[in-house]
């Protein structure tokens, strides 16, 4: 027999989606999964790549976590300022197993008090503005502390999912789930992180991007966190 | 000025999502991206993963694909036998600029015709059924084949959607998105390929799900295409 294992992702609007959808298909094969995907309301939740979510359930409904994972997105900012999503967080990360989140879904565990002297991480765009919520940067694209897992931007929800099945199933599970999905990546160029892409590409996507939603999502965090 | 380019994903129940959420969350930050999921109706589509999506456009109300690319996942079998399903793969891939799948996606892709004779991949367990639909089975994560793109297992859709951005709007553009992305992948484990891993984690495997997930895709591909 395997014991149930709850997974509850947390779904809002402007969710880059694919924080959600790329663990979700890892943990989602793990034996005893039961994946729930938590909402404000039981509408369809509109991500940013042009397509919506159904939510399996709403806050109210929700069953508890065992394993809380918060997702990141441009949504995130607005997320920071609604009261139910923040008291859903820190309901459910006071009784859960496992508190987790993927790029910059780490400031809404920041916001809801969770990573206070925690070593941890989020996407590489944002990881300056973590000491804002009391929490230590870290290097690595999956970072542990205790029962709290951050993992950096977008893609590396794939590796922290890996990671966090080997340490609730063992090694041979996990490498089975990774063969299955065939995770055995071959990006067609050298430079998916700061420290390894051509300083062009860097400073031009910040310069078009990451600097407004950096200073944006700086903002959100004061407005919020000083209310 | 960016020319337009729509990209049509087909939706349909037992999806594995993430052939589909990979490559859309790259593909739909390309500049003038217009991402459309067309399905049989506009109701919710089930996926593998324990959550739905929501298609934006039923197949009569599907603009034309510039790019038309098919997902893979369990329901491929069943979606082999659906007329509609085929008719509109057919229709939108006679004037698409590029035809791709990803992971068993191919089948679907060879069920309308579309394999005749071309160089192609698929999710590693399946390969050695795409000379059924009259491919020749070719190495690598991500097959080009003139207009044809087919990508292998699950999470290949990711390589192959950067490789497609390299091409129509060139290595900068591309570069950039795996950046924004985070892709700079560090899986756990060597071995997300039978090439790679251990050789009692790909039998198992097999035994517990993939001898009889190919056997039964044999069974409906070979009743489809000689019904």
């Amino acid at each position: 027999m395997t014991d149930p294992v709850a997974i509850v992702f947390l779904l809002f609007p402007g969710i880059t989606q694919l924080d959600f959808t790329a663990p979700a298909q890892a943990l989602s094969r793990m034996p005893g999964a039961r994946l729930a995907g938590a909402a404000a309301s039981p509408d369809p939740i509109a991500t940013d790549s042009g397509f919506a979510i159904v939510p399996t359930h709403d806050f109210a409904a929700c069953p508890q976590a065992d394993i809380l994972c918060v997702p990141g997105g441009h949504g995130v900012a607005d997320a920071l300022g609604d009261a139910a999503t923040i008291a859903f967080i820190a309901r459910q990360a006071a009784s859960a197993r496992w508190v987790t989140s993927v790029c910059t879904g780490a400031f809404l565990l920041g916001r809801a008090g969770l990573l206070q002297g925690k070593r941890a991480t989020t996407h590489w765009a944002y990881t300056h503005l973590l000491p804002r919520v009391g929490a230590e940067p870290a290097p690595g694209r999956v970072v542990e502390d205790g029962n709290l897992v951050t993992a950096g931007g977008v893609t590396s929800g794939l590796d922290f999912a890996l990671t966090l099945i080997a340490r609730l199933r063992g090694d041979a599970v996990a490498q089975a789930i990774q063969l299955a999905i065939e995770y055995d990546p071959a990006p067609p160029f050298v430079g998916g992180h700061p420290g390894r892409a051509p300083a062009a590409v860097t400073e031009g996507l910040k310069a078009r991007v990451y600097d407004a939603a950096a200073a944006r999502m700086a903002e959100c965090l004061d407005r919020s966190l000083f209310a």
